[in-house]
């Protein structure tokens, strides 16, 4: 294999990656009613850590100057890991439409740019990878699985805060009308003014930091510096119009009447928050539970690139964990803590650009992950990539910086991979507080809290008894008088206030409340607040939710990168080595020949592996054995069973492992089990090539 | 269980129920420019069907004349079916809706009509569901499964007819703007005519006519009947719009330019047709072979209703089989050819009503099913059906008459599933000859077809050789020339043609060729065409598909009607019977009491119960055992296993079968193994119960 694995040794921050869901200015105060969403997980804006780390591709067609700005760091990892230099992109870009693994859909009447159709090994993959995450959160977990609707009515989109401002801003050329992302279209122009050799050293910082920043600008910011650098569109040179906000989401009408606007989910998360209630029932009315969903999200890019990384149709995995916002521990997180990973901190992209390698436990005592349950899925979402195939070496956490992290939030970590395009996030783990139930309490008049029982039984707690001369209080403020009486009821359980006001009717005789805007001057004969106790059950409470989500479409295309590499250097020799749990086909079955003797050996063997459930491919053709290899080898195939003149003989066929090209012979009785444990990991090869006689061939 | 299986005595057409993807006027041309597109499998004109059966409904709402008019079929099958009339629609639609199998979307939010989300339970059953097609029909048949695009650009379903056709007739309120489907507003009309005591028998008979035929009716004959009985809006009694078509895509634009039209594909087909070549190239150039895809497809229905069986968002699975136009034989025909089957033929829906039970065998032999393989896909769904809880009684292939089928079809067969609203058509099966291939061909301007070399190797063929005085007819017919030219050079493959103009030729000196309405007289000096013989290494031709199409959301519906009676006829006791294969969950894990005694079993079983992947739910309430029981009952888990005080004496177990509520007393050792038996099939709970010693339990 090209990539080994080994421990990053430094590491920095490529470009501000803005992931968060909604970003809310630090002003504005929480649940505003018009939430400034920029960016979803999987944003459309990270494109720069996708589309720059070109240094370990030989096929790119330009490495722009803000690649190298940016990507310093993966030189350096680079440089430090040879094989990765021997990658070939276009190798594996080649294979993988060659054999189906998936191509841009609709190819026959010329595409769709962002839509990709998975053909039957790529299939394969996605189901295997389906199959495990569903086999390792849900059931593992016991997770609440749900499968709810893509189409989305408006109202629910314009409560989580879609539909005002799930935006990208786009320019149009004033006179041909064609359109451009802004912040591409200023960093293009940026990256063509820093060629200029007659640039002063302050023109260059202040160029390169517009660089930096062009992503991350807010629409004005963004509008300023479109002018100051006076950008033209590219092609004509025209002027350009103001940018704008162009929503994501791909609209339509439900139903016949025209009036009913819906939207395409942009993930896949709403649907789980409009549930909780009964989710909540579901699980008895308990807390902490976490739900699940599996399904296909729809965001309507702008520029879609970078093959499956960038797409507009794709299929998430998302996870939300509902727990009281008191106590975030999580019942196995013993389980996990001892476990090493990979943490570039929010500190370190401002400071040393390091990665840290630590363990869960010490990174929640250390207060750096906020909280033992989201420490808690980060591990197990290391170990599930792990196990399918993502190389340890190239996965990091990667924590939100505050300006890029949602104002309710406590805390982000991407999980992001390292592949030929950079570091690209492939899992978001937030914890985004009470925010989602919050809002969808709010627009839908639903409430979503959750009342606890206290363990030890009822208990008594300070209260106040609010005593109110009504008769008075009608008298003096007339119709207005509901809302100062609602005000003083609702003090029953704010013990503090309240006595601060009764000490104020005390000493003053009189206090004023303003109610929305009106004043209230309530006197001691109006009331009296008088502190008392009383018997309370439990305490009703907005839970926060923990939330991992999951870009299926990435991971399986980083498999894919982590899996390939080239035997012998030969280019027409590719290889993908997939994990069995993952592999499209777990075995092939060979005849060396076409011969007559060895057909029903092919028939028997076939049987054999259906009845245990085992996947399998025959290739029968008149090929050289070689050459059958080298096919199922670039499916990833990891064993092969060959049928040669010696199987009539002795009833026992070779057994080949995919990465070695080792070989046994073993007994066509013994290829069910040990295939079965082979590829559910009950076995390993060393230990089948012991049990065995290697069987020594030439055919490779 | 309340539906016995017993064979249906007697049968008739409920209603035409028209379900082709493409009806065309026989006399259109195949492939003429705007095929009338009118329904797609699973059709929203079949309602008729399915919301009309109400005799074994007790909760219907109303029982219309058109219910009763239609089906008097059902009403005999339930009166040899006592037991049916038991059924509760209200009281299955309760269980599902209080334990969350599926509810419809966006609750919160005052839902969304069309639109279901499937909550834990139903999210398992859909998954099982979708597994065992997955490995009854992808992986035993070896299929090419693909996963495409949801999101689809206009061409592709300009080309298969969507755009132009796929449509339902509505009207407007003139004045209120109020929308109706027009058969349905033609339909109530009717019905409200026929209550007048005063028509005579031939008006009975006329509106009768008018009833059964107002679902089928082209536009101009549905705007005859709308004026004729002179049809208001309902609920204003105001004039209505003409009739005109509502086509069912849910438009979207797709990019950001506002000029690309896209929708959401209406079925999943049409990826699988239009990456033919690559499949092909896929499977090595060879025929036959099948595609298959699960996936979602939308439609914008009129007026949804009838719970999971008429919605906007479903997940279909849809096999397309590729076969050489001439040979429809299936390699495995002879294992299903012995199958007994309930088939509902055309034929008969026209004379006898009546079912006729035959096997597939008879049904090819008699050329009642046109061919081997349509014979074959249709034995396998009835196996299918069988295996995941359709009881065989309640299903029945009906074949389509021929004004329902498309013109190109060679056969049609619907599996239709009796349920509380009729029989509903669930899985299509059609003979769709090369029409889709065609049209994708002809509108991408990519070959579609299949070169096949003759087995036998290069054979000779009778050729004409057409030998041109080019100069001639170039100066005869001037820059008109070259249109006879090609048509005389394509002459050599046409021997019978050729040659019947060379006797003329030969005889009169002169043949009139008209091409596109202009005339060529052309002369025997112009052209000699002489009979030949040529090698030929194959034939050329465009496949034919053979497509089951399943509706899974209609499927799990028809499941869990079938799977649902209550014990001992107590309505708080409701039963779900789902097979092992679907049940949401397995088994579940019941301590009789809170006890710590028993806490610590609990924990160890669960683990034994994961490791051997054996989904579990745990009920450690301080409920009485009976009632914990009651609750597994209603999610359909099969096996329960209670820990009691024996327990930590000798480490057993009871473990209890929901549908007969017998126990055995079971050693914990030996739980994973026998549950896993039971499972998959390799077991059954006669052969626990006579291994076990049976355990007497007055819990229930």
């Amino acid at each position: 294999m090209i990539f080994r694995n080994s421990l990053l040794s430094s590491a920095s921050v490529i470009n501000k990656v803005k992931l968060q869901r909604v970003v809310v200015s630090t002003t504005t105060p929480a649940l505003a009613s018009t939430p400034l969403i920029r960016r979803c997980l999987f944003s459309t804006t990270n494109n720069n850590t996708i589309n720059t780390t070109n240094t370990i591709n030989n096929n790119t067609t330009s490495t722009t100057l803000i690649s190298k700005l940016k990507h310093q760091l993966v030189d350096s990892i680079n440089s430090n890991n040879m094989e990765a230099s021997t990658f070939s992109r276009s190798g594996l870009e080649d294979l993988l439409k060659r054999r189906f693994f998936y191509i841009q859909s609709f190819q026959i009447y010329r595409g769709v740019a962002g839509l990709y159709d998975y053909g039957p090994p790529g299939c394969a993959v996605k189901s295997n990878l389906i199959n495990f995450w569903r086999q390792h959160f849900v059931l593992s977990e016991d997770m609440l699985e749900v499968d709810c609707s893509a189409l989305t009515p408006e109202v629910v989109l314009e409560a989580s805060g879609h539909v005002a401002k799930f935006s990208d801003f786009m320019v149009k050329d004033e006179l041909t009308k064609a359109y451009y992302r802004a912040d591409h279209l200023l960093e293009g122009h940026v990256e063509k003014m820093l060629e200029d050799p007659k640039l002063t050293p302050e023109k260059i910082a202040e160029l390169k930091h517009v660089l930096t920043k062009a992503g991350d600008y807010p629409i004005e910011e963004l509008k300023a510096a479109l002018t100051k650098y006076n950008v033209k569109a590219p092609e004509t040179n025209n002027a350009i119009s103001e940018p704008y906000p162009f929503n994501l989401m791909f609209k339509t009408q439900i139903g016949p009447s025209g009036h009913s606007v819906g939207y395409l989910r942009p993930e896949t998360a709403q649907g789980i928050f409009v549930n909780f209630r009964r989710l909540l029932d579901f699980n008895g009315g308990k807390l902490p539970f976490a739900a699940a969903q599996i399904g296909n999200a729809y965001r309507n890019e702008i520029a879609p690139r970078s093959g499956l990384l960038r797409v507009r149709e794709f299929t998430m995995a998302e996870i939300e964990h509902f727990v009281n916002p008191e106590d975030k521990t999580h019942p196995n997180f013993a389980e996990i803590a001892d476990i090493k990973t990979n943490l570039l901190s929010a500190a370190a992209q401002d400071t040393t650009k390091e990665i840290e390698v630590t363990t869960f436990g010490e990174a929640v005592a250390k207060g750096l992950i906020n909280n033992q349950t989201l420490a808690y899925f980060m591990a197990r979402t290391q170990q599930f990539l792990h196990t399918v195939g993502i190389k340890p070496a190239r996965l990091r956490f990667r924590q939100h910086q505050s300006n890029e992290m949602a104002h309710y939030a406590s805390d982000c970590w991407d999980a992001e991979i390292h592949t030929s395009y950079g570091w690209v996030e492939c899992v978001g783990h937030a914890d985004r507080s009470c925010y989602d139930l919050t809002v969808h309490s709010k627009c839908s008049g639903t409430s979503l809290t959750v009342f606890e029982e206290f363990k030890e039984g009822p208990k008594m707690v300070d209260s106040i008894d609010v005593n109110m001369n009504k008769g008075l209080m009608g008298k003096t403020f007339k119709k207005e008088a509901k809302a100062p009486m609602d005000y003083l009821a609702a003090l029953a359980d704010k013990v503090d206030e309240a006595l601060a006001i009764q000490q104020q009717l005390t000493e003053k005789g009189v206090y004023t409340l303003t109610i929305d805007g009106v004043a209230f001057n309530v006197t001691k004969e109006m009331v009296t607040l008088t502190k008392t106790q009383k018997k309370v059950a439990g305490v009703t409470y907005s839970p926060h939710v923990i939330e991992p989500s999951f870009g299926l479409g990435r991971i399986i295309y980083a498999i894919l990168e982590h899996a390939y590499w080239v035997r012998g250097g030969d280019e027409q020799r590719g290889v993908l080595s997939l994990a069995p749990i993952i592999a499209p086909v777990k075995c092939s079955v060979l005849p060396l020949t076409t011969s007559e003797k060895l057909a029903p050996f092919v028939s028997k063997i076939i049987k054999i592996l259906k009845e245990a459930g085992i996947s399998n491919k025959v290739d029968d053709t008149g090929n050289a054995i070689g050459r059958k290899y080298a096919r199922t080898d670039e499916i990833g195939i990891p064993f092969g069973i060959t049928i040669d003149f010696t199987t009539p003989e002795d009833q026992t066929v070779t057994l080949r492992e995919r990465d070695t090209t080792k070989q046994v012979r073993i007994p066509i009785a013994d290829l069910a089990e040990t295939l079965k444990k082979l590829c559910d990991n009950t076995t390993t090869w060393d230990v089948v090539s012991t049990t065995y006689p290697i069987y020594d061939s030439n055919s490779e």
